[in-house]
């Protein structure tokens, strides 16, 4: 085993947010499931970008979000994903790579466009998620650099990639690619919808052994596990993965690591102004510290500190500085 | 003369902002004029572009910013600029319908794409802009809807869009609709070095009573009038405009109508964020108490509220609840 060219590769839908804010009211009235994700098709997105007030892109997708933050923490890091040839491709494309990872995923010509994310912001944060995937669920098998994939210590994978059929083949070979190299397998489960549809793969795949860490929230955890009771459903899922991290919002996240378990408190903030990539910019501070050895509660404190600087402001790719703002706060 | 239908109808370029904070060093590294506008073509657009951080898109165009300021303030607006057929052009599309503003332009089809402003923000919060024009600068004079020109109280004109050929031919047309029907023509001298390349035919307007009510800002003033002293400057233009105003970013700004003077102090903020977009917002603030004819300085003091809620955050289109700051500040 050769050492890793890359701290994390992640595979991941590439979406561009169209974020803006929205009352409480329009949320009702657009029959949107309020905190969570929906996928589109392109009428729906059409319809819910008319009822939108004026926006702001940022670029997003989870596993993307996730290496924004881990780059800026001064992890390397590359990135699979597919977007279109169009004006949307180019500014996904832009933005991960002026953020210092590697991507050379080809953009796909012609339909469908890239894939994008109509974000309404509620007063309170909260983000109500309306997906229309695009191009990235046509990432192709073919598009997995399986050098490249080898050559990370861990490959970073998302749960919303299941659910199209090409990019969930990719994922599985990936898995297989991975672990031939000796190397490390993250996954988020990142959103309960995806887990009722896949959480059979995601149980067998846990149940092989092939997940090294796996992310994921509270409600996540409950369906993935059955279990109502939090502490129950870390039991279930820590016997099975090397490293588990479950994070609970404002309540702070746990992590279950060859039997010791670590706490972390929600960083205090004095505003949330948008919850978007939360989850991931937590993902994103844990790994920073667990590339790097650092103890579990290190990691844990990692992950709130970026997740408090994320829902501080609009978007899901950081502002702040992250690697000051975890010196300042870690000592 | 029948009673206007809008308040206000502007011709402006059509602009989508790619936003990125940037250091000083950067900006002398690109060679840019920190704090001022450049035009830009494909070439040097991408350069610019592949130097930039992760950005965010907003929308934005001087004018179209003055209108999504008055539509917040409850003026009714319509407008008129030229995008492409394109993704960047459905997103500037969105933005301006979805504030209310009617907006009827049909997109123009082929290359080049949607106007962009490559804008890199600085630590002090100045912006230095980077315009590409794209499709904008092909706004034909046969987009001008002389009926809706001639239904509204004012045209509002931005200086910027005087550099490309036909669309200053669509201006001049524009202008003698709006006159020939009654109305104001309200005019934003928009850049200095627009003025160094137009200033004989902004003089001549001026000096024909062409213009009603216009905007400049102390640097911009200079270049008009050839005057490096403030007041004198002032002077020489107020002679020949019915309503002048002139802005001094922190100094605040000075308005004088029918031989009379008013003066209002920048608006407190807590910190500068990106001035992108300040005097855009002072006129849409000033127009807005203009249109309901109001005294002198109430309308300097709505433009200094509009002014400070713009450069408290990024993008050059309000965020805040314009009508409640309103509200709040002038009792």
């Amino acid at each position: 085993m050769t050492a890793p060219t890359f701290d994390v590769i992640a595979i991941g839908n590439a979406i561009v947010d169209v974020m803006a804010p929205a009352e409480d009211a329009t949320i009702e009235r657009l029959g949107l499931a309020k905190g969570g994700m929906t996928l589109v098709d392109t009428a729906r997105a059409q319809e819910l970008y008319d009822a939108m007030g004026p926006a702001k892109e940022i670029s997003g997708g989870s596993a993307a979000n996730t290496l924004a933050g881990l780059a800026a923490l001064g992890a390397k890091c590359a990135f699979i994903g597919q977007v279109a040839d169009d004006q949307l491709g180019e500014v996904f494309a832009h933005d991960v790579r002026a953020g210092g990872i590697a991507y050379a995923t080809p953009m796909r010509a012609g339909d469908p466009p890239t894939g994008r994310c109509l974000i309404f912001v509620t007063p309170d944060g909260e983000r109500t998620m309306n997906t229309f995937l695009g191009a990235s669920q046509f990432l192709p098998p073919v598009a997995l650099d399986e050098t490249l994939i080898a050559s990370a210590a861990v490959l970073y994978l998302e749960g919303y990639l299941w659910d199209p059929e090409e990019p969930r083949r990719a994922m599985r070979r990936a898995i297989d690619v991975a672990r031939a190299a000796g190397r490390m397998v993250a996954f988020t489960a990142s959103e309960s919808f995806v887990i009722e549809r896949h959480g059979d793969d995601f149980r067998d795949l846990i149940a092989e052994g092939m997940i090294d860490i796996l992310f994921a929230n509270e409600g996540e955890l409950a369906t993935l596990t059955g279990e109502s009771d939090f502490e129950a459903g870390v039991a279930k899922v820590a016997a099975n993965v090397p490293v588990l991290v479950a994070t609970r919002g404002p309540h702070g996240a746990i992590a279950i690591a060859a039997g010791k378990r670590a706490e972390v408190a929600a960083e205090p903030i004095a505003k949330v102004v948008d919850t978007t990539g939360a989850g991931d910019l937590f993902a994103a501070g844990f790994l920073s510290g667990h590339v790097r050895g650092l103890p579990l509660a290190d990691c844990l404190k990692r992950g709130a500190i970026c997740a408090a600087e994320i829902i501080s402001h609009y978007g899901a790719r950081p502002e702040g500085d992250l690697k000051a703002l975890v010196a300042a706060r870690t000592g």
